[in-house]
């Protein structure tokens, strides 16, 4: 089990080192990312960590010029819209994700755990770029991919290349495992899907293959989308919290790993609802090999770090009685 | 077919009259709701109108102090977070919905087509008392739900009254139809919505039966929610554009009617993108009867008037040559 954004705002100690630095800073500075990546894994039984960064990251390694506003997330100064601004857009060069890696070389030898790498999905990139931050609609990512194919074909082929190359380098710096987080893909209609970002997930996962990892497909809204993610390539799909994970591990494969997927805003409820709601995500599981534990997206500002610690001791005393049980 | 929102800010004829009121004043003048609610059946060949109105009207009616900003959504002065006030909710007196009455015969008198009326559904104006507004999260909502099921049961109570009480005001004036529209609902993992919001939407929709009128039922994000708001007694169930609509309806189940679910995003896209999105459709339901050709959610500001009508007018074109083709 790890949690979604295990290091973030709701932690105390994470606030008060961004009293001090950025979000890109942080991302940037290898004793940083060190110093919050640990965070969660040294207060709780995680049994997996994940770099702290941002999806941006490689993007703005192609010569985009971003900020991440606290609260709002990513924003572009001169969103994408036409081909020009595609060609724009250059190969990533890896030294200047050298912080990266050493970050992960850091963490790798500090850390008990295996360590998760990630990447940004396709759309998901596709649509900061193209919105210039979030979005509610996507209206303007919708309309390019549908009425510009070529510029979209050309900006996921650009954006998949910086995926592949970032996240190789994760794992050659040390990585235990990937993830693709393509968190707002489940904002298409599954033809759409098919169509238009399906081609590209399927060979940035394809294209990691050699590596020999673990590689976690992910987004939210995407019960419809499930079985193509993991039909993309995947080795795990996460669910987020609005389809059981019963039925979504049914539309990954059982074949497949499945990761999630208690709803993230139930850790602000009192203690018995969160147990009421873990125990309904392990009994789905049934104790099948394969079932990562997890939040169905990133754990919220002002969540109760305490709520979060006792999950943590709670699933893994559950889950070692179910293996006790066994034998 | 109708579209949702299908009065709104992407016609300018409406920006206009908005420049001179507010939106609440909107609703609480009859004759500018029936302007309004005029303009898109004046200009496109829909087969229904619906009341321009918002989901928050009977709520204010309750003794809450709300405003709606454009393109926020309702604010609410003082958010809703304990018993007591829930307590001081109080029941609708139909006399302070009277505008509603009179707009609704005016309109009833003037149209040509069918008048649909609505209300919000248990969770959406919930969510919007115990947030003070539109959430990404629902956290607070969703904490009270869990932690606090009584006050949230209060609340639900109240809330249904007032919806039961709304709508039934809006059939006696000469409505022809209602819709509950449970927008956020979509947010819910399903046992969750099971537990915590289908036995108000069962009641709503049930103390609606006698008036013989169709009840049809509205979210999004609700795909894997459709069975139960089939069986919370909707006639009519309305799916989003995540879900294909051949799935949505074996969800429903062909003995209710469907309405959906064109991605309102699309209609930003070239008009050849458009026609295929509307043909997928189509095809998907197949000339069965009980299809209501709709948008998977409301018409976004900045649509092209231009395609709202050519959909129109194709959607017809198409259905009429199916039933030719049948005969």
């Amino acid at each position: 089990m790890w949690f979604l954004r295990q290091a973030g705002r709701y932690q105390p100690e994470y606030r008060a080192i961004r009293e001090h630095h950025g979000i890109l800073e942080i991302c940037r500075t290898p004793e940083l990312v060190t110093e919050v990546t640990l965070l969660p894994v040294q207060q709780f039984d995680l049994d997996a960590s994940i770099v702290f960064s941002d999806i941006m990251i490689p993007v703005a390694a192609m010569g985009v010029d971003l900020a991440i506003d606290p609260g709002v997330g990513p924003v572009i100064a001169e969103p994408l819209r036409t081909r020009a601004d595609v060609e724009r857009l250059h190969a990533v060069d890896l030294d200047d994700l050298d912080f990266l890696d050493k970050a992960i070389r850091m963490l790798v030898a500090e850390l008990k755990v295996p360590l998760i790498g990630f990447a940004g999905g396709p759309f998901t990139l596709a649509s900061y770029l193209i919105e210039g931050g979030s979005s509610k609609t996507f209206a303007a990512t919708k309309a390019l991919m549908l009425g510009e194919p070529d510029t979209w074909a050309a900006l996921l082929d650009r954006l998949s290349d910086t995926v592949i190359a970032a996240l190789r380098l994760q794992v050659a710096a040390g990585a235990s495992a990937v993830q693709l987080f393509d968190s707002w893909a489940g904002a298409l209609a599954p033809g759409d899907y098919e169509r238009s970002v399906l081609p590209w997930s399927t060979r940035i996962l394809s294209e990691l293959a050699d590596l020999g990892v673990p590689r976690i497909h992910f987004g939210v809204n995407t019960g419809e989308l499930l079985g193509m993610m993991g039909q993309a390539g995947a080795d795990v799909v996460g669910a987020d919290w609005r389809v059981l994970l019963d039925d979504a591990w049914e539309r990954v494969g059982h074949d497949k790993a499945v990761q999630g997927n208690l709803d993230p805003a139930v850790l602000f409820a009192p203690w018995e609802a969160v147990q009421a709601a873990a125990d309904d995500v392990l009994r789905r599981a049934a104790g099948r090999p394969g079932h990562i534990f997890n939040l169905g997206h990133g754990i919220q500002p002002g969540t109760p770090v305490q709520t979060v610690k006792r999950l943590t001791e709670y699933v893994h005393d559950m889950t070692a009685r179910a293996v006790e049980g066994e034998g």
